[in-house]
């Protein structure tokens, strides 16, 4: 069994280092818990899409960090210096990446309920792209870019009918979803109509998203074929030119030895070669191509340090590990049962290992980070990894029982820094009255 | 079908009013979403605490607030001011408690794995009580007691090996636990009589908690009878007195039609009897009785309001009413599926009610608050309440997507106050590098 980080390695005094960098070095210097991250491979995450869009579209599209996966100055920053664009599904996450510089006309502003302020924000900062989820919400855009005095390039969200297969909790594209209209009754082709016809709007592209952690081809080359095949029955029925397709994220990680994901430009390889053909059969131009990629850009480059607390036995029943952090940092174990790889900091290697239940110090008996993980005789104050954590963890993390949160450390070149702070206790208050 | 929280009304206007205070005025003056909680009805929860045990225990017992269900400093400065104690499970707790001035010895201190830093600062601010998880935690304890050269009051989590019937996620008290120590092992009867040994530890008491949101009497009595036997135990066998009696919490509240918790005096007196019965039968003086309500203070007395935006009707599917909220500040469906009544703001009574599912505004197909709520048509700018939502919403809430947590706006003779501010989005990258 190896590591499913790549770049997580045993050093030569047998510690684990991620990106060279001796962990017990890094939680000797920030503390635990910590959420460490290998900077170096996020930015190789992003060339992977842009050399797979430069090699299958010659170019012609763009690859947006989908930046609910992990959101904070520092992202955005890496996202700019590495050309990627940057979706964003709120005005939080918007201001965020103003803060750090991220050019506007490379946000595109999704969500299935943007408020009024929000709008009159991202319009104001001159968003690249609103992706509209509905008619009343289209005709909001068009009021506020009015009384702005702008015209909005615009998305819409359709469902394409695909549900592809994964965790019910997190499945998206078919018609029973808070998002977005339905090709399949119609909804779809009378929103981007009703648009066309908009002075202060002007429709550009059209975008799907069919779920999240998807190992298989299948449901992406259909999902593009259906939204090619959309943009077709556009221009042939109203002589609507879309531009822009939009298919999203979705595209599955290793978070354990069980799951095998596809190699990313594989993907879109396979669903060029669909674009490619049906736009040819359709007679519509070659679409500028946008992919979302968030989970795969961050999740595998991240790992929550914690340090050991309590260890308790319980005969015959299974063994809890405790430890420093728990659902307050990490929630996916409580909210889908999410499977994580852990190891063990300074006996990475360690023979004898036994399954046991990691849980968190939340006064809460659903704390758990992991059951059935595999690991050495672990004791107190021993260094514990839980591997894989670099979307989805910081993103999610609560104040639960007012713990603080992690800081977020990042490693680039062997070198350490703090990309996100670690909560104080004062910061805990700053808004209580 | 009435509303679960006792203090809603409905006001001449037509409108639902908290603690006679009409909530669009609310929404107008806070904006949405927001958190509304009736402070008189936290209080008169709290005076049928400390009345039942005036009535069943003479007085010889104190209850403990929960602080976990909610906690910020206001909601301590009103647990100070009924004359409760409070309980923390965590530093981050422990130093709002202490930032609102409540007095140190009347805070229980908790958890299953406490960090060194936070049993340092728990002891040098005396805090009243440490309740005691584990063996190596006494033995920290005991050092850092030394160190500061104080001598430190503790209680013991014992496991009775009870099960009370409940969610899955929120059982605790079985053996196959995170917390505590079991009494069927003889673990429990160790620890005690280690402690009685050591110089800078005294064991005042015993603790235990069956698990949560639960709607019998026969737990609560059956873990009584147990705990008591165990005090007599120890005194028979050690000569160990044992003065503390502590029965945590678990007491269920109504969040729907379906939930019929029995009055909480209820459960005092039948434990009271238990407790009487066994001191006598086993020659044990009657112990001071402490209980930890949490969410049975909160729960009923909050709502959470928001403002609805998109209405999405699927045909022969369901109807989707999003609001300008969700999983970030109530995340209890999406982690337990826990049902929830809403009623709207302004048409409470209305007829023609259809079952709807209530969406939030995060990017992500699970982030749902109610699914089959029963409402009247409800159109986008709409008020909509979601209730009982006092507790474990804010203590859990999350800035997911990077929305700010809303404000908590605490309702008292009319008067309305903010308790907590409403989160900018400034306060999101405060720790951002």
């Amino acid at each position: 069994m190896g590591f499913v980080m790549e770049t997580l390695s045993v050093n030569k005094e047998g510690n684990l280092a991620l990106g060279g960098v001796d962990l017990t070095e890094v939680a000797a210097c920030f503390g635990t818990p910590a959420y460490v991250m290998d900077e170096n491979y996020i930015r190789e995450n992003c060339r992977v899409y842009i050399n797979a869009l430069n090699k299958f579209y010659d170019g012609n599209g763009l690859a947006l960090y989908a930046s609910k996966a992990l959101s904070c100055k520092y992202i955005y920053r890496i996202m700019k210096e590495e050309g990627m664009g940057v979706d964003v599904v709120s005005g939080g996450e918007l201001y965020t990446a103003l803060a750090a510089d991220f050019p506007a006309e490379k946000i595109y502003f999704h969500g299935n309920n943007k408020t009024d302020d929000e709008l009159e924000f991202a319009i104001e900062k001159n968003v690249g792209r609103i992706v509209v989820d509905n008619l009343p919400e289209l005709d909001r855009i068009s009021a506020i870019a009015e009384k702005q005095g702008k015209n909005v390039k615009v998305l819409f969200r359709i469902k394409p009918g695909i549900d592809a297969h994964t965790h019910s909790f997190v499945q998206t594209g078919q018609i029973d979803s808070k998002f977005g209209v339905a090709l399949e009754t119609g909804e779809a082709e009378q929103i981007v109509k009703y648009a066309s016809e908009l002075k202060n709007v002007t429709p550009v592209g059209v975008h799907c998203h069919i779920g999240s952690q998807i190992f298989e081809l299948a449901p992406f080359t259909l999902a593009a074929e259906k939204m090619m095949n959309f943009i077709g029955d556009l221009k042939d029925k109203y002589r609507i030119e879309i531009s822009e397709l939009n298919l999203g994220g979705g595209y599955g990680i290793k978070y354990t030895d069980e799951d095998d994901p596809i190699a990313y430009d594989k993907y879109i390889e396979a669903v060029s070669k669909v674009v490619r053909s049906v736009a040819e059969k359709r007679g519509v131009k070659l679409p500028f191509v946008i992919m979302e990629p968030g989970r795969s850009i961050v999740a595998s480059a991240g790992l929550t340090l914690y340090t050991v607390g309590a260890v308790k036995e319980i005969p015959d029943i299974r063994t809890y590990i405790s430890v420093d952090g728990g659902m307050g940092d990490n929630p996916r174990y409580i909210l889908y049962q999410s499977k994580y790889q852990a190891a063990s900091v300074t006996n990475p290697l360690g023979k004898d290992t036994k399954k046991v239940t990691i849980a968190g110090k939340c006064c809460e008996s659903g704390d758990l980070l992991a059951e059935g993980a595999e690991l050495p005789p672990m004791h107190a104050g021993d260094l514990l990894a839980v591997l894989a954590t670099g979307a989805y963890n910081y993103s999610m993390a609560s104040n639960y029982n007012r713990i603080p949160r992690p800081p977020v450390v990042m490693i680039k070149d062997g070198e350490t820094r703090l990309a996100v702070k670690r909560e104080s206790y004062e910061d805990l208050i700053i808004n209580d009255l």
